[in-house]
């Protein structure tokens, strides 16, 4: 009984199809639906998670034990389990989602225009939202719950490690939606772990409005180089904090600390610093000695070298790499405009901060800085959905067009133009 | 001195880089200009464009005959004229967007959250801008007015039919804005006519932030699917009016009869009319004697044919087709919920229109078509920037992400997180 290769494959591409027109026809259902509907249904996903703990942990039971088989790292296997405090977790995030305001219907600019007629323009859901990601199962639950509260339908593609708990944490979501009586195709969990369907998943418009890759920069630039479905993404964050010669030195230590240190993967961390010259003899001892402290390596310029003698060599490369890992590179400038210029010709137009007290250059570095979070006097780590007031994030888009920065139910919907009239014809 | 075409190409591919890099530099420098410059390099363009009318009219004599002598069809050489009454439309045009608020660093829903930073989200540029477009050469105009306006950088490519006109025009805005002191490369005119100049702009992300097409559905299906910059496009206005059970007679007739015959070229005037079957009689009879002294044809289901006996019957095609022509399909429907899904099923997610006294039901088509305007009681074509108010517009957007509906200012700019701290940390 085995198939050929190409027969499986189209195989797949038919069954990621069957999910697109579920998925929208879904998706014209859940326009229909009001909110008190959709926080019952995420209510009733909440009280099924609950029920199903002995379920998911032995599906997540299963998982380990295969990620073990295949010698996944400790740290991987760490990201894939779901301890039953990240299944308390995973379940105050769904609560958190409800408690959110709904954003749709929304109607903004209402107005009368001269001809007589009122226009304004109204928030609506997207439509059909794929999700791929990587090992972490509770972004299942997550991805789910923002899609619902945004009345979008959704379909998740998680990572193979994860499937058996994908697989479990898809069944709760199933049954929740349908003890609400909303149609169970509105979050559908894709089955298969063949690469193909993540293949299919972005090449559908005529299925899928928008696709949301979460993951490591390989993962998001296979989809962001194939997708013909527009993709919300950001593929690095090479975050700067620059010292400028007018910062205030316990700022700036504090600062360039925080936004290195305080963790070291996430997206928002800082991995290169910029420090005046004027200022450079004061801050950078001060902040290597931190740095050395914590065991971060310190890759500088040569004028970085004068002032922190183990500071390795920087080369070329270490002003574009995201490191996600205590190593910081850091560079000397000579003025305000050659960081700006630094941080636009090498960022990843994701975060970057000033330390000043001049208000003439904090005000310039907020115009010419061309990144998604520009940052005064404050921690890189700040730009996160919960910290700017989103409530939730499914992820931060360094994209232009559409949600730029952290993004929140807000991303997950767009506006139409609502026209009222009394049998208004134009003349 | 002949060239191999493959050398031609990568001449050209290279030319398209340098206005390419060029634009990315203006459009640093553009970030800087206040709105008093901006207004300033406006009104000088309108100086320069007034001055320069003898040599205005001599490229375009020079393009006209051009057409004559390729065979253009009196239509198209009529869109190419540039008599002194467009001249003059064109400065007023610019005089308006002069006139129109300026969208850049306004600062949205700046407040303190828990930890004490303070988050807002600031207007900006896009950065590069890429338009092409055919026949007509004022677009030269309204397109440099509506970027530089909103401070992005532009590479226009107009069509080869226009190719002199453009190029004076070109030479007046290049004057212009050198007489405000701004870069001359804020606005650059593609030199060339060669189709290969299109496929460069349209494939370098690195330089152009988005692209505008402006022209016919091969134009634009073109760009769409080479582009690996995102598009701001709208394929299809296959628009629709509904006339409900429970419209108000006269406005049905007057809503119906302005949305197909006002004009027929519009990407907003109704391709199909629908009907529910309750009204057929009272409304078919008194709309097909005006759109048949208006020597609209009328194509229709078989219940149109019993109401309307002239009417030829429709094909499944004629639901799917924008005719931009005195041509009408009519479809008579059994109820609401057929009317909303055939519009969602054979629209193109432009503009679709009900007319209708029930409130509920009014207030459901709001929410279920999906479409970038929905209008209630008045005619699609409204649905138009300056109808709405937003002054002046760049073309119609069926896209869901980013600007939807008419494409105003707010469309060529973007959102940037802003962050204030004094010294804040994350804890």
């Amino acid at each position: 009984m085995q198939q050929s290769a190409t027969a499986q494959v189209e195989d797949i591409v038919q069954y990621m199809q069957t999910l697109g027109q579920q998925a929208r026809a879904a998706s014209a259902a859940l326009r229909r639906v009001d909110s008190g509907r959709k926080n019952a249904a995420l209510e009733a996903i909440v009280t099924r998670l609950d029920a199903a703990r002995p379920m998911l942990a032995l599906a997540n039971q299963q998982d380990l034990q295969q990620g073990r088989d295949n010698g996944l790292s400790e740290a991987l296997l760490d990201r894939l389990a779901l301890t039953p405090e990240r299944i308390d977790a995973m379940i105050s995030g769904v609560r958190q989602v409800a408690a959110l305001a709904d954003p749709i219907g929304q109607i903004e600019g209402l107005g009368y225009r001269p001809s007589g007629i009122q226009v304004g323009q109204m928030r609506v859901p997207l439509g059909v939202i794929g999700i791929i990601y990587e090992s972490r199962p509770n972004v299942t639950v997550e991805a789910a719950s923002l899609c619902l509260k945004s009345s979008n339908a959704c379909i998740l593609r998680g990572g193979s490690e994860s499937a058996a708990s994908n697989a479990a944490i898809a069944e709760c979501i199933r049954l929740g939606l349908e003890d609400a009586g909303l149609p169970a195709t509105a979050v559908q969990v894709v089955a298969t772990t063949d690469r193909a369907a993540v293949g299919a998943l972005i090449t559908m418009p005529q299925f899928v409005d928008v696709i949301v890759p979460r993951g490591g920069k390989s993962l998001i630039s296979r989809v962001a180089s194939e997708a013909t479905v527009p993709v919300i993404k950001h593929l690095d964050g090479i975050c700067h904090v620059y010292i400028d010669a007018a910062a205030d030195l316990g700022k700036a230590v504090a600062i360039a600390d925080n936004a290195k240190t305080q963790r070291y993967s996430p997206c928002n961390t800082m991995e290169t610093l910029l420090v005046h010259v004027d200022i450079a003899a004061q801050v950078l001892p001060r902040l290597a000695a931190i740095y050395r402290e914590k065991g971060v390596e310190m890759r500088g310029c040569s004028r970085t070298q004068e002032w922190i003698g183990d500071a390795v060599a920087a080369s070329e490369a270490d002003w574009t790499t995201e490191y996600l890992a205590p190593i910081l590179a850091i560079r000397v400038v000579d003025d305000f405009d050659q960081a700006v210029d630094h941080i636009n010709a090498y960022g990843s137009q994701h975060t970057d901060a000033i330390v000043t007290e001049n208000l003439t250059l904090a005000r310039r570095f907020l115009v010419e800085v061309d990144s998604s979070s520009v940052i005064i006097n404050a921690s890189t780590r700040f730009a996160d959905g919960f910290e700017y007031g989103l409530g939730a994030e499914i992820g931060i888009s360094t994209n232009k067009l559409h949600a730029r920065g952290p993004v929140g139910l807000e991303g997950l919907t767009t506006r139409k133009y609502v026209v009222f009239g009394d049998g208004h014809v134009r003349g």
